[in-house]
């Protein structure tokens, strides 16, 4: 498998057209579908997915709109998304996996997401990302558009404290409808985004990454509640205390979310 | 059909008297109950408009007031509404059929909301039109009341870039309850909602329009989501960066809210 | 049980001496008694009361505390009020019958609310009052504390129109708890009321009547959206324009939240 | 019993390192374990403490982290703490005793929060302290992290007029992940609460007491109820009238809050 994955890598990166009929979109190979046949996604993985989405959509992060992924826990270059659906309405049937093309491996009449560049091309250059939200949560929206800068001023939060950068994506784009439609604008998103954990995007929404699906979830659920925290203590007025960037530091744990991962995947699940 | 609907849209748009002992309110004939025996709504129309009611009271934007309304797809000048009814508590049975006077064909005796002629008013000049929502949604109040204008700042909200007027009653009224309770004042709010998407109504509410159910809905429910955004932007300070209108025009597609409605019309029935 | 009832009522009512053994407070006769065991209240009337109790702390006007009570419907001096009890938790068996003395008149050792004094003086000097709300409703609170007077940008809170005072019971009583124990407090809350449909209790709540229950309760619950449709009206910065007083006169009418009332029933019954 | 607590008080509050194998952490002697086996908490204790966990989450003070604790009904230097465990998903299987070292007496492999020494600190130097509740609630945030002072407005907030301090861990501490993660740090918070009923923790969370535990949960509802109302009061401009001390002082008693918690209870264990 090594060197096949070795030579997909290589065209991907290289935007390579394929030519073989069993190829459905540029840059996937034929080979693919072996691999995918031979190693589907570990059930526990697809199982966790479909919980995010839920967890998700249940603490408000994401509505009718955008999508949680997570990389294939087998081929480094691959990652699960599910079909363009609701979070709250996902099942395991709905999950699909993707190239770093971002194309659909085996779409089988499943309709895509056309944002699910975004995914494919941030996983390319964040080898330690292991998960990717995209949202379009309300409270994050006004620090987008405007000078005002999201900083971390709730524990929970730490993680800001790293930046989140603003993507403007007339810089990469000019006028557009707002949605990173293509490659080219999520490569744009990924460079914006930098090694950061989150960036949010101008009159759209956000994108939150992590090294786990756990981390990613509770990255957007914190980034949320302080954005609402800062809008109530900016509106107190006087200055506001942020986290000293050695404390949010310290703060940083493997499993800083596990405990409310936990609660809000019982809720889901059992309620 | 085409010759009597000629003569009767004729008959509507001159405001014409009936003397018919069938005709059971000015400027409805009796032709019309035929036309009304032989042609019911579409079934799925009825189930739809239903949905709709019942979405709009989940999503926060009907309460006890307020109605959705929707063109009728076999007769133009003709439209469903249903009963002075609580949006949450519509049913099949609650829903009427109106003519272009805003009267009900066959009432039996269900009361009809005295905001009726909203409906009937926009129907006739705005032939794009297929959907009519008149609501009170707290959040736009505020923008009604005050010389601050709704603008879009969000994406899903890229239809506010057209306009949102503001209609005050009383320059058409003077002083009343501001609720428009005859056709003078729903035609004078039709001219000032004139080819925009929605229109304030200034210490009552506002009025939605779309090219179809789920357009108005979603408009609707994203409206509400763009002022309380757009109070929170104003409220962090500085300037805020509005939707570009070329972004809004590249936004607009026929199926913008599809998905929404998916996931809005399951809570509403699954739940 | 007639005398040893006679006997607690004597002692209850702070060692007054009575002078008839039947009179068992000051203000009522004896003839009551034979009145209250010959009419007890309209069966109906208690449900409906047991159904607004449900209704406000749906409604999110009542939470643990405060109480709503309702003139009797064949005794005009006496009035019904359930037992110190979370308005949620109220059924029928916790509706006791009071007399204007705010004295309960079969407490039969069920706790009555220190409060209730609010009541007996209120009905005392308005006989156009039918039903009074004491509640603690957050959102009123802002405007009891401050020098900012609630005033009517939203035509369901019209009535708000008719101003709403702000009772500082220290004007009255000095040092207190904020409560309206007793009469003498109760009496100056009343005056402050005066013919006003709503006055606010600074630091503590409000008092709401109508001329009958669904007035009554559709004014607190509009009351409160009111109040925080002007906090955000006025954050968004310069005039507010507010319902002209002959605009509110106008909105006026017996039946204006019938139908709100239906749906809010229905939501505290069916659900 | 007497003898052995006298004896084991004086080592806990001397900080005696134990020297017998059966200590399974400092401070903790063997003849606790006998203490423990012969004098298990009052069942009800423990089911009060399952149902306060519970209404901390259905109330929004408790999240996925945070915890209530309550002194041991037998042995005054024990008290009783759910293992690291979301509140809302506590039973009776997750309550734990600890000793004033802040260590579990048996913890038979469940593990503990690392904020546990809050507790024990506490309630070494606060006799009158029979509840303690550590939470991250959202609307305290602000008062935290911004100079100002939580103040009293509203009666059933009244406890905050003895003063709600803010706790800088950085006095304490230094740089540190914000967590008061052993009893030096927990000791300087304790230092900082004072008589108080509650502390801040500046970026964290807050610290509430009480002589009961309806009282620490009632004020810990009250304090996030006081704190947005003096949000939005603040919002309004102009002064704000708070509750006089001695107001305040004339609000204290020590049923204050019975009937909420009668209201509270029924909605985690009926509904």
């Amino acid at each position: 498998m090594g060197d096949s994955m070795d030579r997909r890598d290589f065209l991907i990166m290289a935007g390579a057209a394929a030519s073989s009929t069993l190829v459905h979109s540029p840059g996937v190979l034929a080979a693919e579908q072996t691999v995918h046949a031979a190693e589907p996604p570990d059930k526990r993985l697809v199982e966790d997915l479909v919980a995010a989405n839920r967890v998700l959509a249940d603490q408000g992060i994401l509505d009718a709109y955008g999508a949680v992924s997570v990389r294939h826990s087998r081929v480094a270059n691959r990652f699960l998304l599910s079909r363009s659906l609701a979070a709250e309405l996902v099942t395991a049937a709905d999950i699909l996996e993707y190239d770093f093309a971002g194309e659909p491996v085996n779409p089988a009449g499943r309709v895509s997401t056309p944002e699910r560049y975004i995914h494919s091309e941030i996983y390319k250059v964040r080898p330690d990302v292991q998960c990717i939200i995209h949202c379009h949560t309300p409270s994050l929206i006004p620090f987008g558009v405007t000078k005002v800068p999201l900083r971390p001023l709730y524990h929970m939060s730490y993680f800001i404290a790293q930046g989140v950068p603003v993507y403007e994506i007339r810089d990469a784009g000019g006028m557009t409808d707002t949605f990173v439609r293509d490659p080219k604008l999520a490569k744009a998103l990924a460079q914006v985004l930098g090694d950061k954990p989150a960036v949010l995007q101008r009159g759209h929404g956000a994108v939150i990454v992590g090294d786990s699906m756990i981390a990613a979830v509770g990255r957007s659920v914190y980034l949320d509640i302080n954005a609402r925290l800062q809008t109530e203590a900016m509106a107190l007025g006087g200055a506001v205390t942020y986290l000293d960037p050695e404390e949010a530091r310290k703060r940083d744990s493997p499993n800083v979310y596990d405990r409310a991962w936990e609660l809000w995947k019982r809720k889901v699940t059992v309620n």
